[in-house]
């Protein structure tokens, strides 16, 4: 994997703000061979259904805000158009990633759903989010969890 | 690599519509350590300036338009917004690629720069453009050369 920063393993994922997510798909079956099947999942914490497939090693999710003024609702709104929402960076050091962009004056933003700002646990891995955009696309980073990691976690939220 | 379309075999760029290709390459070395040296290319039969980077595998192309009302700068007009103008997907057939999307409805979009829609020799491989978008971002194929077909394209273009 070729990469001008080594601390960039992989795209996690790329999140897409669409109108509606079944039509999105329909399109993506239509025009890439996605199959139509692919499940819709509706999150009624943070009100949005997501269509989930992988394309070429990376996973893209479909985001429909259920609710007007959602997240991805707004996004849209904001430009008459559906687009590239952001892009989930998986690092090998996390901190590494935030040390290095806030040096460099990128500052932290929060995680609505942990209520969080910086690296934190999520299910896959720690998260964080930055509060600056690279040429029009918000930027998450993820340390996928070691497999001993993903133990203690799924223990944790076990209890 | 896994995909749920396994024709795709990855995804050979993504190209950004950026106001400034200068400006968008600083915002990539700050928050994602990008090398700040990156050079940026002028395109004078495009009319583009590109910054080429790659991270976590792929191509980022940073494409701003050098003229007003270029693809580049339309597509940032109707939005008020930089953002993902484009992915170019490399597939193991772009034929069966666009034997699938036409048969489903997608048309094909005109290659500008050589005058053909459709599958067509460009330097690095057979690509093919289409008039469909999906999620909000436009789609192209590629079939990269095999080293014969590279061999080929080289000869006929040193004629």
């Amino acid at each position: 994997m070729k990469s001008d920063n080594p601390n960039v393993r992989s795209i996690k994922h790329m999140a897409f703000a669409v109108r509606d997510a079944a039509e999105a798909l329909k399109a993506y079956a239509q025009f890439l061979h996605v199959p139509a099947d692919t499940v819709l999942t509706d999150y009624p914490k943070s009100k949005n259904r997501v269509a989930l497939f992988n394309l070429g090693g990376i996973e893209y999710q479909l985001c429909q805000s259920l609710e007007k003024g959602g997240r991805f609702d707004q996004w849209i709104e904001e430009r008459g158009a559906e687009g590239l929402h952001h892009i989930c960076y998986e690092v090998d050091s996390i901190d590494a990633a935030l040390d290095h962009a806030q040096a460099q004056g990128a500052s932290l933003r929060l995680c609505k759903a942990c209520g969080v700002k910086g690296s934190h646990p999520h299910p896959e891995g720690y998260v964080a989010f930055l509060d600056n955009d690279a040429g029009g696309v918000e930027i998450e980073f993820m340390q996928v969890y070691t497999p001993e990691e993903l133990e203690k976690y799924n223990a944790y939220k076990g209890i």
